[in-house]
């Protein structure tokens, strides 16, 4: 009730600011006026993106969902008549404080994730991951190519890009949620989830890489160019991985040596910026340099700073994702036009996308190679397309092919459906399987001792 | 040695930033092509501002001053033949970052602040502060009219405006660094130098009230306008302070009750941003509400988020300011012209400028009530002007009166050296002041315990 009590006095607060958005709708160039407009706008996204993520949270979903409701909710007032937040989806400082966000969040998923894990849950987690990754890519491919079958192949491919990466974020919060974070299951999820966020951004990368030649009007094979994208793409991640492990440590040592509040956050983040901005100069997503400069990061490097009582850079960055991370969500939540919901022909192939997200990843189980181990669970586990699915689809909508967006709002609506849809799904169906098998390992122990 | 050779490391990652820019000078409306420049930006500026605060601090100097300097640097790059930074003059999403950063910076002095502990100081430290804003904006004055005859008067009434405020901050630190913040002197010193916060604030929104109004071709008598802009003023200080402390446990206790990690600092956030937003809406400058936002918050308001474990908003708010607060005065340093630097006029004018930011507050020594106090330290103390001054200023940069700005950049070059002479002399001066003090009361114990 006191919580409830809660939600409707920052309800209260976010409409009246809302309305105090009336005299504000008219284009202006001042200064003054776009300060103000962004501070009205960032007092909305972050009150609703909390809002949103507390009543979700409290019916045991991700908070992630709540702030892409409440984006939903805040870009379409104007279908109820209210056109005083139209403004929200032109602002360009929105958009890159949104941006910034992103970066920040990869770069937190890079810190949490270790290169040394990775090697250790090895083999199957990266057959898991590919076979995660080709098999939800051939199934988009098709399910767009059937019922789009006017729209180029570049589109095709595209919405397969978007489904190949399982959502790390999503996963962990909910093994961590049944507190089954130590199992081998969990690793391999894990483990897998991080592979196939680096190969769906591969994926991305080869994709957009392709579009932007056939724009230039490329003359030489597509395949020559898919080629020199995939060694450009792994030649970065190897090359910064090899010279990152090398000279990290001894920039970050002799960074230590400036004396000044605050040098490992804005060293750690120079070195993130940095490999975003090589990242886009290369052709690649920026996202993809911060998740390589989060996973060169390893605490080893900054142990300096810890010596001398600088917090955690997980914990100084938190402040920094808690604000910008939301403004990401909240955005994307805007930018879905919840008017293209009403039309069937998108609600169906919402339905057979999110199919084809649910069914590849399903593959995925028969991948481990270890036996004993729940390949239902591993399979389900998969089975979220979160930040990475919702991030490639948006700069898709930023790629224009033969002078039309790739991603089209409609087709954009449709993957926020399925994000929504396999985010949402995720929780029960993971719960069930482990449980399941917890059960049917109470009532037949043997089976269980040879399986641990 | 080791760290120079860190500062050379990090000197040489910020050259080879610089030297990618090269290829960036081409305007470009291309969404990626603004997040790559603003990425690139934000390296330069974060790294530059903490290796040109660790140079100043190693020669025991405030940390915004190697930041101003190295802001001149990036600036003026161009004279030295290089142009690739010129791009950062005119960035606007820089500009707004910069404007947040500082915002947050007023509520962080304003959380540090206590109207309790400015009672107890009471009637000296009001005093001193109305002493301090009045003598040095009418020297401000005379300089300006005697030095800038062709100039409109608002010109001059505003270069006295930017000579009210004591840079709280700076003060705080130097009595920190000498262990000297118990002292009955710098108990006075820090209650004067929030109030004359307060009174600086209040003269500013007199100021671009009057020129807005001028602009607006305001028939009435300015002295009807000045009375109503010092009653909007006064009235939303006081109306905040009297509704806000009524209603901010309130709303913090509610907001408590949203069990969502981050909820203490986005409800602050958003609170500082509305009360700053109102500000703007009336007229006032955005940091006005952002520091009356910081004044009325305590830390009893939002215990409830305390008891739960978050942190405390201070350590929350840290990592935000150290990364956009850097950008304020990286940016300001920007803005100065060195060019004009090799005028005669211009040093002239800075020259008298700095003498009557400096003799206007040694008379603040006589305005205090107590006796037995160190007058000379509590009047070289109140010499720094740091951040407000500069804040004042770059507002005075988009003031125009009759087609012209306020503050043009020869004024604003003239401000600048104002403010990096008075806040390099205030660290040695009182520490003279007061250890001389220390030596007399060693000599003459009688009078030091009459004292105490």
């Amino acid at each position: 009730m006191e919580k409830f009590r809660g939600s409707v006095l920052l309800l209260l607060l976010a409409v009246s600011t809302a309305s105090l958005l009336a005299q504000e709708t008219t284009p202006d160039v001042d200064h003054h006026q776009t300060v103000a407009r962004v501070l009205l706008a960032l007092i909305l996204i972050l009150l609703g993106a909390k809002l949103g993520g507390a009543v979700f949270e409290r019916f045991h979903q991700p908070a992630v969902l709540g702030e892409l409701v409440v984006g939903m909710l805040l870009g379409n007032a104007s279908l109820l008549g209210f056109h005083g937040l139209e403004f929200l989806k032109n602002e360009e400082l929105l958009a890159l404080l949104a941006e910034i966000g992103v970066i920040l969040l990869l770069f937190e998923v890079g810190l949490e994730s270790d290169i040394a894990e990775m090697k250790a849950v090895g083999l199957s987690a990266f057959s898991v991951a590919t076979v995660g990754v080709i098999m939800p890519f051939l199934l988009g491919w098709g399910v767009s190519a059937w019922l789009l079958p006017k729209a180029h192949r570049f589109v095709h491919i595209y919405v397969g890009a978007v489904l190949c990466a399982t959502s790390v974020g999503i996963t962990a919060r909910v093994l961590r949620d049944l507190g089954k974070l130590a199992t081998r299951e969990a690793r391999i999820i894990l483990g897998a989830a991080v592979i196939d966020d680096v190969l769906g951004l591969l994926v991305l990368a080869i994709v957009s890489g392709l579009i932007r030649a056939a724009n230039r009007g490329a003359t030489e094979l597509p395949w020559m160019s898919t080629l020199w994208i995939v060694v450009k793409s792994v030649g970065f991640l190897l090359g910064a991985i090899w010279i990152g492990q090398r000279l990290s440590p001894h920039l970050f040592h002799l960074a230590s040596k400036l004396r000044v509040h605050g040098m490992l956050l804005v060293t750690s983040l120079s070195f993130c910026f940095l490999m975003a901005y090589l990242a886009s100069a290369i052709g690649l997503a920026t996202i993809v340099g911060a998740f390589a400069a989060g996973l060169l990061l390893d605490k080893v490097h900054y142990r300096d700073f810890l010596d001398r009582g600088e917090h955690e850079l997980e914990e100084a960055l938190r402040p920094l994702t808690t604000v910008l991370v939301p403004v990401f969500f909240v955005l994307m939540g805007i930018r879905v036009d919840l008017s293209s919901f009403a039309r069937t022909d998108i609600l169906g192939f919402a339905a057979l996308v999110t199919l084809a997200a649910i069914l590849g990843k399903q593959v995925c189980g028969l991948a481990v190679w270890e036996r004993g181990v729940n390949r239902l669970a591993i399979g389900l586990g998969m089975i979220p397309r979160g930040e990475v699915g919702l991030i490639v689809a948006g700069i898709g909508m930023t790629l224009i092919v033969q002078g039309q967006r790739i991603v089209t709002p409609s087709i954009f609506s449709a993957i926020v459906i399925m994000v929504m849809v396999t985010t949402l799904l995720t929780p029960p169906l993971v719960k069930w399987a482990l449980t399941r098998a917890d059960v049917r390992a109470t009532i037949a122990p043997s089976e269980s001792s040879a399986r641990s």
